[in-house]
């Protein structure tokens, strides 16, 4: 009885990005089983937002019994603090200043919330269901617009002493570089190897070579994903590109790897449609910066994870992690 | 009578160094009650060294009435292995290969063994009895003739998946950089911020700036406390060279913070004996490259243990840290 019970147990994992909420019903085995979304930046007060939640999801609940048939509800949410339960100053929410959204979250729907950024919530999500089951020591890095990260030693998500560690996204690889289009910073990893920073490196370097195919585009549609087409049609532009993002990432990974030596290295986001035109030139920088006792151990893999599922499966692992 | 038991028991600290090797009493008030050395360098033979070392160390044990008032012996070595008890390629010790370190000496003394590398050690020092004391979250940096670290992060050592983790001296702070004398990496941490980087820098710059009161000494006794000379008394090169040293030291620490969000950086060693010629610097470019999350909140600082005792503290906190 007490088995039959556990195995229908359920968690409710929610994730918030700056246009789209997802969410779903999720259980022990990483089954999405019921899902939904709605948009998050038409709700320019939390109040409403979490009111507007609370009207679709509360269907699925029902339909799962009672609230206490769940086990509690994961939020992967950016700038969320898994120590506070609060979202801090996320420069891609409607909501500014310090909400207390674990708080609002838990008096809405009468069950426990829990709170972690969205890639330490793809972290869980890979250690509970993904790449990286049986693993205590990895690195995620997910390669999107911008490049997050979740950091898992010794089997636990590294917080920090404030909650807001591993923003390898914002390390500079390469000091006095590229200027940030938001921080400001110089030469960050996310000012090369996200999506943003993939789009800068093709404008520039199409300007300076007339022959390539980039130039058949027209300035707002280069991208990641043009970049490919032109990739995988051997334009040698395109292939430098990659090449040169992945080099940049190569670097930033080695130092990664020289701070917390973990198993393996998960790679998650759009980004890595790019495939071996990234990941070839990655390891072979990272593995030429590493000292000789790191070298051709750590591995570099892509996420298991079905891309749809994934976020809504990262936050649900934040209520079976506790 | 409990409670006096446990007042009375003592561990073996021993701290091995590539010249010397000391050992001592520690009790649970982080106080050496006795201690010793002898050479590390002129036993070629790993059983030989122990053989010595039990002879020096058993009338200490002797003095405690038996192996069995101490919780165990402690040991912080350069490549120890934290999982294994071995000791892995050490460039700087005798012994070469893989020594199964902690099963040697446990035959020998009769009591458990544990192996950690001297960073790491240093780090559980600071924690136990220095100045992190009630920290969950700090990163150690020992600026000696090279840069070791130990990450500490919720309370736990980061020892990575195979017990090499926390060697942010080989980390890349300039790609490209001042190539490193021995592992041949470009532009490491410790190419620049470790003595040995640091009387670099300071025989480049005097070459380029004659009137620099550095040209009045020997090329062989041009180090970090010759630099310090030179800086106290207001030479602009002098105090130049340590300023260099602070901001690529800073510029690192802004990467580690990023990582895993610690309340303190502690650091140690004969490097910090030029205080704020380089911790103003370091301070500054480490503000300067942080997210605005992370600016104001880490503090930076300098050990708290007595440097005579700081690695044998270490090395028996290993013992209590279990």
């Amino acid at each position: 009885m007490a088995l039959t019970n556990l195995s229908r147990r359920v968690a409710l994992g929610i994730d918030i990005g700056g246009t789209n909420t997802k969410f779903g019903v999720v259980n022990h085995r990483g089954e999405v089983l019921e899902k939904g979304s709605l948009r998050t930046d038409e709700y320019k007060k939390i109040e409403d937002f979490i009111d507007a939640l609370y009207l679709q999801v509360s269907p699925l609940i029902e339909k799962y019994g009672t609230v206490k048939n769940f086990d509690g509800i994961g939020l992967g949410v950016p700038n969320g603090n898994y120590y506070t339960g609060t979202v801090e100053l996320a420069p891609n929410l409607p909501w500014k200043g310090v909400i207390p959204f674990a708080e609002l979250m838990e008096n809405k729907f009468g069950m426990e919330c829990t709170i972690t950024n969205d890639a330490n919530a793809a972290a869980l999500g890979e250690m509970l269901f993904g790449a990286a089951r049986g693993m205590k020591d990895f690195i995620m890095i997910t390669l999107g617009t911008g490049v997050g990260s979740g950091i898992v030693a010794n089997g636990n998500v590294i917080y920090g002493h404030d909650g807001f560690a591993g923003e390898l996204g914002h390390t500079i690889v390469k000091p006095g570089g590229r200027k940030h289009w938001s921080t400001g910073s110089e030469g960050s990893l996310e000012a090369y190897a996200s999506a943003t920073g993939i789009a800068i490196t093709a404008k520039k370097m199409r300007a300076e070579f007339p022959s390539s195919m980039l130039n058949q585009y027209p300035e707002e549609s280069i991208n990641s994903k043009t970049v490919y087409e032109c990739a995988i049609k051997e334009d040698p532009i395109a292939i430098e590109v990659f090449r040169y993002t992945g080099q940049k990432l190569g670097e930033a990974l080695a130092n990664f790897v020289m701070f917390s030596s973990p198993e393996a290295i998960l790679l998650f986001g759009g980004v890595i449609q790019a495939g071996d035109f990234i990941l070839k030139p990655a390891k072979l920088h990272m593995e030429r910066n590493l000292l000789p006792i790191f070298r051709d151990k750590v591995r570099l893999v892509f996420s298991e994870l079905p891309e749809a599922d994934a976020a809504i499966l990262g936050a649900s692992a934040l209520v079976w992690e506790q």
